[in-house]
């Protein structure tokens, strides 16, 4: 990879030490470019006339995510953030009164929220899959929950907000087709870091985010769902464009991903992603994963030699996010002094991941990107 | 007021002749300014880390529209869009089966698809109150509904799409209030282009959105709840903000309207939204209405007076939007046309208004705003 490059083209390299990735990463120029002249656009000829006329750049969005995904592009939804698009797969499942939920004590809070929610409404039971000894979700435990019977969804994180694993998403995948159930992948941060094909992971349902590690714009995300599975799922919320009007009163839902969708969007958010997407695939997901994972293994190896700085990272298969605490000093305070310094981190707290009862108290996390360099990884280490 | 001033800071005006402004209207120099403004300094610092620095503008979104409806800025919500902002109080109202809705001849056929989905879900029944003679929602007909009794929801439109009326919506409000029924105003097309006040209508919730006669961003939009209802209602989704945590397996929701947003966002559209509300504000939404009604009037009358149009638009009290028809000549056909001698106007079908049987096949829809001109007006009709 031509860091220099990559670097040259993110005007953010030449401002900050941008180690806030997996908050949300820093655009390319291209990817700014794009929603800026969409915006331009619009105020100069009109939001729907922009539309019109920006139509073919607006649809490459479906083509370039179905191909990161290795999916088709009816199979994909442009949904306004992660956690909508996470909302949007998970609230469509049809679960009746004593179906049971599957999920990982690594589970952000926010879906953990949805779990109860639905547990409650539904009559739906919520069991938390424990750890195998390196912090991933156990496998053994896996396959011995699905075996008691009764799973509707296996709901997992590819790769969890606060420590720095991978979870074993194709493994988790093969219990859940021999088991018959639905498997739905958060992937929000392990979408641009790391190679993610929907056929090798075997996912029914994937969620994503923009603004994260793809290195798109705030308020953008999308959705993936597998074309036998979506005609089984109708959307909480509807629309006139993801479904028919049929009078007098009746109503036919799209027999694409497109059913998931909103028809008023921020489109020129949606034609940003679709750059950033395209600029990802270009330079190979392969190689972004190889350089993502070495410096995140250079940051931990670099920041466990320090006195009185812990490492908590945990999983045999690493990401690009670094969690570390600092003896005696609190992690929003190291955050702030770091900020003045044009070093962004950012802060992980236990309420972010409610059911990892025995997880550490608030965390600095560091989490590295391809065109992050050497340098700046040691200007971390040395501001602390 | 000063149109030529308007106008300058208008940049579409120079470009085009834009008579669709219930689809999306042209902004100001100001608002793109911002949201560009902002996207930059994502770009170039980080997007959590401009969150931070531009704290105070983004917070400026909730007082600016809480002053435009005479609400307090804890029963605002940003919303990604005016439907979802519809849809997360609609399917926030706690229906019981045997529930009545009632709604309007004239509805909005996304909303209507809504009624329908939670009709089948959980055994509500939704009955459509006539229109009066002028086309508008009959009065006496709402109140005999009402007088049947079980009514859980009284769900109007302020200005319906595709005909020129505005929704008698405090007298609405008074009924709602007497029968003890809730009252959902869908305020998209009215908002911006006449006073809204929640007080003096008696609404419990009323959403909109950014991008129509408020002249904000596409991919914005907001929802008020009143303070003593939204304590009343648990959104349909739920994330990490609207919901606090609480170990093992509880979650405690916000007590104000930020119940019913999602943490991640377009942020810079928040930004260009309080913008946009600021500016309309500042140029008085009675000024607004008196120059937005007096175009539309002298349209009305411009074209009734050319051969083979007919104008479709209905009511007592008349809104900024305007359609007919022209003989022998398709809507679209007309649209295109317009559109090639830089006159923007947009195409209205029965599909999007599924209750109203009687409705009109194809319409052209022309939408004035304050910034037109006479001569504007003058331009489409010679076109014609």
């Amino acid at each position: 990879m031509d860091v220099e490059k990559v670097r040259a083209e993110t005007p953010g390299c030449a401002e900050v030490v941008h180690l806030n990735n997996a908050g949300a990463a820093l655009q390319p120029a291209a990817v700014l470019d794009a929603v800026v002249g969409h915006l331009t656009l619009e105020a100069s000829i009109g939001g729907y006339e922009a539309y019109e006329q920006n139509a073919a750049a607006i649809g490459r969005f479906y083509d370039a995510v179905a191909a990161l995904l290795g999916a088709a592009p009816d199979e994909i939804a442009y949904v306004e953030n992660a956690t909508r698009a996470w909302d949007m797969a998970f609230y469509s499942v049809p679960f009746a009164a004593g179906d049971r939920i599957l999920t990982t004590a690594s589970e952000y809070s926010s879906n953990a929220i949805a779990y109860r929610q639905v547990a409650r409404a539904r009559d739906v039971r919520v069991d938390v899959v424990p750890d195998d000894a390196h912090g991933q979700i156990s496998l053994e435990a896996l396959a011995a929950e699905l075996g008691r019977g009764g799973v509707r969804l296996v709901s997992l994180n590819h790769v969890p907000t606060q420590n720095g694993l991978v979870n074993p998403a194709a493994e988790v995948g093969r219990l859940c087709r021999e088991a018959g159930a639905l498997f739905l992948l958060d992937a929000c941060q392990s979408v641009g870091q790391l190679p993610v094909d929907v056929g090798e992971i075997g996912c029914d349902m994937l969620s994503a985010t923009g603004r994260k590690f793809l290195r798109g714009p705030r308020g953008t995300g999308f959705l993936y769902v597998r074309r036998d599975v979506l005609r089984t799922l109708e959307p909480p919320f509807l629309d006139l464009q993801a479904a028919d009007w049929q009078a007098p009163d009746a109503y036919e839902m799209r027999d694409d991903a497109r059913r998931f969708e909103t028809w008023e969007r921020f489109v020129a958010g949606q034609i940003g992603l679709g750059v950033a997407v395209d600029y990802a695939t270009a330079l190979g997901l392969r190689a972004i994963e190889e350089r993502v994972t070495s410096l995140a293994a250079r940051l931990r190896a670099d920041l466990a030699e320090r006195p009185g700085v812990t490492v908590l990272d945990r999983g045999e298969r690493m990401s690009g996010i670094v969690t570390f605490t600092v003896a005696g000093r609190d992690p929003g305070e190291i955050k702030l002094a770091l900020r003045e310094r044009d070093v962004n981190v950012s802060v992980t707290t236990p309420r972010q991941h409610g059911y990892d009862l025995d997880a550490a108290p608030a965390a600095v996390r560091a989490s590295v990107h391809y065109y992050n360099t050497e340098a700046e990884l040691e200007r971390l280490v040395t501001a602390l």
